[in-house]
């Protein structure tokens, strides 16, 4: 194994609770990485502002994944990766068939389209089908995404804006969407309340759910 | 002093460091009076989007007073109360005689323009006497504001969807931006590190400063 240089790490359901409040022993293992200068990148579904707030209050300086790969903020540039155009007439197919409702700060979401989970995301993926379009559960929200980004493709441009080498990056997750962002690191953590298939990729496989996991995981490889 | 039935807290200088991370004893506090039925109104001068991220972070429940009163989420509804028009022309003008910018996610700010404090507050407030506009200096921006709206008539609203009335709420903060609020509670208190005129109306002022001040305060007077 490497020394990692960098953390890439999910916040829904990775550094939070299963009802998404911030997990205090993740705080303090994210701060102490990044005061050890092993920096903490975030990689999320959420929108860049809501993101941010996040970076902002644990104190992140990696740069950030958001709309899974849609739209990056690295330390030198913001970048909308994702076409939302793509998403559109598939969302607009999918409400002409189902009562769906967009999430929150909708309007702000720059590269793909969000809905609640009041549908059942395989009628949502067999409804779509034949749309140029990827469909996410995250457990939070279901997303309709360009499947030209996700956030493995699109952390290998923040790490690279960094000068850090995507080998040298520990990335934690817990969901469908984590995988392919796992699959180009070079260690990949899936903490105890994560999906089988993160599992099933996964170097290590923390004993802790939730954000003591990824504590448990920055505890372990990091400090 | 009567029971308070709620707690309206400002974020940034009040429940975070200097550098806007947030407080660990803050959170634990706040989650407590939350536990304890003493629900959590945010009161910021940030975007709307930002302050959800933090209530939901947090595990806040008594709804958001965001852009300096401009724009609310109360437990109802989301509301604009802020004219931004009001303030393009003062900005219009500022911008033509200094080399001003504005913060990140203005895009999304609905109620009011907030600029990057590369100026000194009271250069604007004097270039811009001449505008139907309030100027805020919340130590991590400068805000021109609504006059018709303030943290203080918003909060109103706020406590009145919630069924509680102003009297029975705790109010926290630590700018001069937090002066209507802390005017207008039952009980004001302003963190050790606060603004001289916020300690000047304030009840009680803390030993300690930003976050550990306000969590001080809810285990004073809450728990």
């Amino acid at each position: 194994m490497s020394i990692m240089k960098a953390v890439a790490v999910d916040i829904d359901g990775t550094i939070t609770d299963k009802n998404r409040k911030i997990c205090v022993n993740a705080i303090k293992a994210l701060r102490k990485s990044e005061d050890k200068g092993c920096p903490i990148i975030l990689v999320t579904g959420n929108v860049l502002c809501a993101a941010k707030m996040v970076a902002v209050m644990i104190g992140t300086s990696g740069g950030i994944v958001s709309e899974n790969g849609g739209f990056i903020q690295t330390r030198k540039q913001n970048l909308v990766l994702g076409n939302i155009e793509k998403c559109k007439p598939a969302y607009k197919f999918l409400k002409s068939k189902y009562n769906i409702e967009k999430t929150e700060f909708s309007d702000i979401r720059m590269s793909e389209i969000a809905i609640k989970r009041t549908i059942d995301v395989e009628v949502v993926k067999k409804t779509l089908a034949d749309f140029d379009v990827e469909i996410y559960d995250t457990q939070f929200a279901i997303h309709i995404t360009d499947p030209e980004v996700n956030k493995g493709s699109s952390l290998k441009i923040v790490a690279n804006d960094m000068g850090i080498d995507i080998s040298e990056i520990l990335a934690i997750g817990d969901s469908e969407n984590d995988l392919e962002f796992l699959e180009v690191a070079g260690l990949k953590v899936a903490v105890a309340n994560a999906d089988k298939e993160l599992k099933d990729v996964a170097d290590y496989i923390t004993k802790a759910p939730y954000g003591d996991g990824a504590a448990e995981a920055i505890n372990k490889f990091i400090l």
